[in-house]
C-alpha cells in the first residue's frame, strides 16, 4: 500500500517523534517485517538517522500530521505532545490513532488524570488546582510543607515538576504563569513501575513490577523484577495497571509510575508509550515493550511479557562533558563482555539520556555494580571506585 | 566523518550485500550506535528497505565498491561473491576489508579451502579435482558411489552441489562446464556447526556447538546447543573453529559446518559472515552473531558468546504458494505468545528463506514442535498435525 509495504499485506506503523523510543520501536518493526515510519523534526534525530521511513515535519502542524498519516495504517507516538484537537481531526478523517485522543488526554493533562483516577477510586497523592499562592498555602496547611507543584501539561524527565519547601519557593514557580497543580510530597519507601500493553480488542498483557530510581527527575536505574516485593503488592500493582489501561481505553503501552508507601501504593504518573522503565525488556523479557507496543497498536495478539532472565538491571547513560562515547565504549566492552549496551546516536550534552546498559543474571547486587560502573564510565570517562556511591550521588 | 556518523567518534561499517544477514546486522548496529551502510543491488532488498544508509550499486563493479568504501571505516560482507581482485585493489587503496581477500578466498574457492585445511591436518571428506568423468570415476573407484560434485565457487543454499549416484548423473553435471571438485558422500550421523568470531587483534570467541538440519541443501532447523553432544566432541568442534579462524586469518564471524561421523568430525563448509546456523543467537545468546560480527570487524572487544536460555530452536520460514505472510502471522502470535518471529521483508517465492522463528526454553522436544508448527503455518497456511512429520518431510 506504500513504498514501505515491506511484506505483502504487512501493515505500516507511523510513529510521531523520532527519539530513542522510536529508534528502539523501529528495531522491533524490522524484526517483524512491519513497515515503520517516523515523523521527525530533523534528519539527525535518533530514529531518523537510522531508518529509511523518515518524514520531516512538525508534530504541532495538522498538515504535516495529515501527510504523515496518509502513508500509515496506524499512527502512534514516542511522546505525549501532539495537540489533542489535531488527533481528533485525524481520527475523524479515518486515521487509526493509537492511543486515541481521549486516552492520551490523561497523559497530556495531569489534572484530568488525577481527577479521573480519583473518580475510579485509585489511590493517588492528594492534589488540588494551584492558581495562586492562596491555593498552595491552603493545600499545604493540610499536608504540610514541602509540596510539589506540577505543570498540568508539557513536562517530562523532571521538567515541569518543582518541590517547594516554603511559600517563597512556591511563589517563584507560580511567577512562571503556568497552569499548575499542587500535590502532597510523598515520603515514599521506593518507586515502582508497572507496564501494561493493551490492544483495541481489549487484550492486555502486564509485565513484572519493577523498582525505579530517579535523580533530578530523570530515571537512572531500573531493577526487574522489583527486589523483595511481596506477591500481594506485586499483584496489586499489576492490577492497578490493568484497571487503568482498561478504564482509560488505552491502546499500546501504558507505564504507571507508583510510589510504594507504608500505607500502600499511590499512582504518581502515567505514560502511554514505551517507557524508560521498560528498556530492560529488550533482553530481559521474552517480548520487548517495543515489539509489544507494535503488536498492541496493530491489534495483533500480544507477546509473552515474562522474564527471560532471573534479574535485569538497567542503568541510563547520561551525557557528560566529553562527547567521545565510542572511545569509552571499547573499555566498557573489554571490562564486561556480558553487558548489553544501547547507544541512541544523540549528540552528547551534559545530563542528556544518550544510551542505557542492561546487565542480566542471578545476583542483583552484582548486576547493579556492573551496570553502574559501565554507565558511569560511559558518562564520565572515569570508573567510580564505589559504584554504589555513584547511585547515591 | 560521514553523514551517517551517528555518534561523535562512532565508526561506520559498510556491508556489501543487503539480504537478511545485512538486515539483522543493521539492527545490531542501531543498538550500538554504530554507523551502518549497505551496498544493495536494488532499493527493495531486505536491508535496503529499512535502513537509511543504503547505497545502490553492483558488488562486481570496482567503481561502485570504491565509492561505497569511501564512506565507511570498515567494509564487510553479507555474502562471499565479491571478486577477490576488487578486494585486493580496495585494500591497496587503504580500505579495511574484513574479512580480507586472503581469508575470503577460502570461502570463495572450495578447492583452495580443502587443500588448505588438508595442509593444516584438519579432517575433511576425501576430495579431488573433477575436470572430467575419468577423474570422477577414478575417485569413485576408491570411495564408492554416490559421490558429491561441487562447484568450486559461487554456490550457496544447496546450489552448486550435486549428489551423483552413478557415472551418468556425474556426466550430466560435468556437461554444465563448471569448475568442479568431487568429494566422498559422507554417511554422517548428523550435521553440526560451530561459530567463531575473530578480531584483527586476534581475540576470538566461540559459541556453543549446534546441530543443524538441512533439506535440499537449505538449512531448515538449528538446535542450540547440540543435544546429547559429548563434552569431548563439543570441545573438539570449538577447537576446530578456533584453529581455522586463526590459521586462515579470518576477521568477523566464521561458521564451520561439520559432519559428525563414527570416525569423528569432518569439516564440510566454511562461511565467513553471520550464518543461518547462528540466527538463534539473537535471543538465545548473550551477544548475537550480528553484534559479534560488528565488534570483530571493528576490532572492538568481543561480547560473551554464552547461552541466554537453556535451549534455543530455530526453524527457517520458507516461502509457500501464498504471499500473505502477515495474515498468517496473526494466528502464529495468537497460538504461541512466547515464540520469537523474524520476517525479512522479502517477496515470498516458493522455497525461498523469508524469515525464521526461534523458541527458547527447557524442553528441546517441545521447542521443536512449537518452532516447526509456527514455521509450517507461516509457510503453508496449514498447521501440520504432526510437526515431526514436517521435519522428516
Amino acid at each position: 500500500m506504500t513504498e514501505h509495504d515491506l511484506v505483502p499485506g504487512a501493515p505500516v506503523v507511523g510513529m510521531v517523534g523520532a527519539g530513542q523510543l522510536a529508534r528502539m520501536t523501529g528495531q522491533a518493526a524490522v524484526s517483524l517485517g512491519i513497515g515503520f515510519r517516523v515523523l521527525a523534526a530533523a534528519p539527525d534525530e535518533s530514529a531518523a538517522l537510522v531508518f529509511a521511513g523518515t518524514q520531516i515535519g512538525d508534530y504541532r502542524c495538522l498538515d504535516d500530521l495529515t501527510a504523515f498519516a496518509s502513508g500509515c495504517d496506524v499512527v502512534t507516538f514516542d511522546h505525549e505532545h501532539v495537540p489533542g484537537p489535531h488527533l481528533r481531526t485525524l481520527e475523524q478523517a479515518g486515521v487509526s490513532v493509537r492511543p486515541g485522543p481521549d486516552a492520551l488526554g490523561y497523559a497530556q493533562d495531569k489534572r484530568a488524570m488525577r481527577e479521573r483516577l480519583a473518580a475510579l477510586g485509585i489511590a493517588c497523592p492528594r492534589f488540588a488546582p494551584a492558581a495562586g499562592l492562596d491555593d498552595v498555602a491552603g493545600f499545604a496547611a493540610g499536608t504540610g510543607w514541602p509540596v510539589v507543584l506540577k505543570a498540568v501539561s508539557g513536562g517530562y524527565d523532571g521538567k515541569g515538576v518543582w518541590v517547594c519547601e516554603n511559600p517563597a519557593q512556591a511563589d517563584e514557580v507560580l511567577a512562571h504563569g503556568l497552569d499548575l497543580v499542587v500535590e502532597e510530597y510523598v515520603a515514599f519507601e521506593r518507586e515502582l513501575a508497572v507496564l501494561v500493553a493493551r490492544s483495541p480488542s481489549g487484550q492486555a498483557a502486564v509485565y513484572p513490577v519493577v523498582e525505579t530510581m530517579q535523580r533530578d527527575g530523570i530515571c537512572r536505574e531500573v531493577l526487574a523484577p522489583a527486589p523483595g516485593l511481596s506477591a500481594a503488592t506485586a499483584t496489586a500493582a499489576q492490577r492497578l495497571g490493568l484497571v487503568i489501561a482498561a478504564a482509560l481505553g488505552i491502546t499500546g503501552m501504558l507505564a504507571v509510575e507508583l510510589f510504594q508507601t507504608p500505607a500502600g501504593l499511590l499512582v504518581n504518573e502515567l505514560a502511554m508509550r514505551p517507557h524508560n522503565s521498560g528498556h530492560w525488556t529488550i533482553e530481559g523479557a521474552r517480548t520487548s515493550q517495543f515489539e509489544q507496543h507494535l503488536r498492541a497498536v496493530l491489534d495483533l495478539p500480544l507477546g509473552a511479557p515474562v522474564l527471560a532472565a532471573p534479574h535485569a538491571v538497567m542503568v541510563n547513560v547520561l551525557g557528560g562533558d566529553d562527547p567521545g562515547l565510542h572511545s569509552r565504549l571499547l573499555h566498557v566492552m573489554a571490562a564486561d563482555p556480558g553487558l548489553r549496551v544501547h547507544l541512541y546516536g544523540k549528540p552528547v550534552r551534559p545530563g542528556r539520556k544518550v544510551g542505557h546498559v542492561t546487565a542480566l543474571g542471578d545476583d542483583v547486587g552484582a548486576l547493579r555494580d556492573r551496570a553502574w560502573r559501565a554507565a558511569s564510565y560511559l558518562s564520565l570517562g572515569t570508573e567510580l571506585g564505589d559504584a554504589v556511591g555513584a547511585r547515591r550521588g
